[in-house]
């Protein structure tokens, strides 16, 4: 589905520079002929590289210079303090001021957060923002989340992530009523620290759009056996870059095995199709947007070290959070919870 | 190595009942000639069992009745109290009679650690245990610890995991002086809650037979970035299960891709030796064991879902850890650290 829609795009952020940023770009106008991107950074080196591609981008694309970038090494704090002329900091600006609807970048992820927050603010009723990633399993994404944005979670926040994940299922996944968990070391009730028991008590008494599962464990994640999984930014950081880590050694595992000898050589030059698909599939670029969600607007961390094919996939993202109008809908299932009858008619 | 010692096996734990336990016996009797093994659980069983096996069995074990099994569903504060005339209790209290020097037990992980806890003790100056496990990395195994034991873990606890790595990493792996990393959100020193901080501020400080690297992030376990990596028991649970979850989802995958196709079938078939070379070492049950640190004695929990290979593993740990003297190297390292002339000079 294309939109009348602006999206923002920090055309500087990431490890492989804006080369890659226009490349993208290439593919999302493709799929999004309604769309317009306004991109943000070195005037001249951005107008050189579009022009390379005129034909395609000309009409599709504004750019709007920015003499700065945020560093990968930047802290959030400095980066927010001393990056107002940075083009990260110009692409949210522009979702500020409703130039755009939505926003991109590749960049510092606590900057891009930082800036965010300043910008757009946290919607009414969230304690704080959280960062979504969409987890590979056997049939389709399954939503995690907080996976690095709180490091630090109380009972509350975990609730709020709960609203968000359905929220964001609903919207962007078209899950009528999504089914969540919260991740703990064991499914009893009885496991797991108090923040955790404390929200699974939280929202199996809430009226919300989705389903309530309890406690889930770290395998059911790529089981699928939820459409929503909620946890702190700590354990959510660690759990997905360490099911990073598992699939890079499988990965390594494979290419060493299928080079032990000939005939294992012979075979995966006929297997050669079916590995690739393989590979395609485990490969993270596909679906590695870090989805901010509790902001008052849209924006969409794609991964550093990404190519072409990893930040149009984070621009789809963003375009399809707009169509579902996400924001709203978190902010409607927050307010509902606050319903002063249905605290009284919960305790 | 083999060594003059006794394990003591509970052989009703697990999912899959004595005749596992049995048939790895005959595997560990093999690898460790002059090893005795006394097996508890449920005498006429056994009996029939190890006749069954008579000529490979006879000498190496001896069986002691114990009438009741701990159920996989039983909360450990029950099972404690009520457990008095189980295999598992027995296997633990063996050890603390110095009839046997180490006990291993597929069964309930919570009723284990309670019972070694009650039978064995906990070693002075270590506030709780941790149950460590090896995971998978290109160059060789990685300890990894607390996987469950302790959900809530403050600064001090993580100190003491630190030591137990690091003494297991000497005692068992043979590593001289391991490196030890705390698992954190970022390698910065300023990222991470106030728990992994103090613990890694303490640990830069103190003079430990270790190297510490300070902070390692999730993709780091299985890139060996480190011989020892520490963390809460709640996220190393969430970690070591969704590892779990992403080999099962690549395996998955792999054999759909391979099905997909003539070609792809029939390069399966040139290159079978390989992919099961490769499915070996996915394999969760040749180092399944989890390694109770911080008692004063040796207990290894083996997988509940294992088969014979993955409980002779197992057996194999605990007997490698009596043969490295671990708990004394525990002991020792503990000490050093509670010297009053260290604490003075390093304030």
């Amino acid at each position: 589905m294309s939109l009348k829609l602006t999206v923002s795009v920090d055309a500087m952020g990431g490890d492989a520079g804006p080369s890659v940023v226009v490349s993208a770009l290439v593919r999302a106008v493709r799929r999004h002929p309604n769309v317009h991107f306004m991109l943000h950074g070195d005037e001249t080196e951005l107008t050189r590289l579009v022009a390379k591609r005129r034909s395609k981008l000309s009409q599709h694309v504004s750019i709007r210079h920015a003499p700065r970038v945020v560093r990968m090494e930047d802290k959030p704090s400095i980066a927010l303090r001393r990056g107002r002329d940075t083009s990260m900091w110009r692409a949210i600006e522009a979702v500020k001021n409703g130039e755009a609807q939505v926003a991109v970048s590749a960049g510092n992820t606590g900057a891009l957060m930082a800036m965010s927050m300043y910008h757009l603010g946290v919607l009414e009723g969230i304690s704080r923002p959280a960062i979504a990633c969409l987890m590979p399993t056997k049939i389709g994404p399954c939503v995690f989340l907080d996976v690095g944005a709180n490091v630090e979670c109380k009972a509350d926040q975990l609730v709020d992530f709960a609203i968000m994940g359905e929220a964001f299922a609903r919207a962007v996944q078209g899950i009528e009523r999504p089914t969540v968990g919260i991740l703990n070391v064991g499914e009893e009730e009885v496991k797991g620290n108090s923040e955790v028991k404390e929200a699974a008590h939280v929202l199996r008494n809430a009226k919300l759009p989705m389903e309530f599962c309890g406690f889930v464990e770290g395998n059911d994640i790529t089981e699928h056996t939820v459409d929503v999984v909620v946890t702190d930014g700590f354990t959510g950081n660690v759990a997905i870059k360490t099911a990073e880590g598992t699939a890079k050694l499988i990965a390594a595992y494979m290419r060493g095995a299928l080079k032990r000898s000939f005939m294992s050589r012979l075979g995966a030059v006929f297997a050669s199709g079916a590995l690739n698909a393989l590979r395609h599939k485990l490969n993270p670029r596909a679906s590695n947007g870090g989805i901010f969600l509790g902001l008052d607007g849209i924006v969409v961390k794609s991964h550093g070290g990404t190519d072409a094919f990893g930040f149009s996939a984070a621009i789809d993202m963003a375009i399809d959070m707009a169509a579902g109008d996400i924001v709203k809908k978190i902010a409607a299932d927050r307010a509902e919870m606050n319903l002063p009858g249905r605290e009284a008619a919960a305790s």
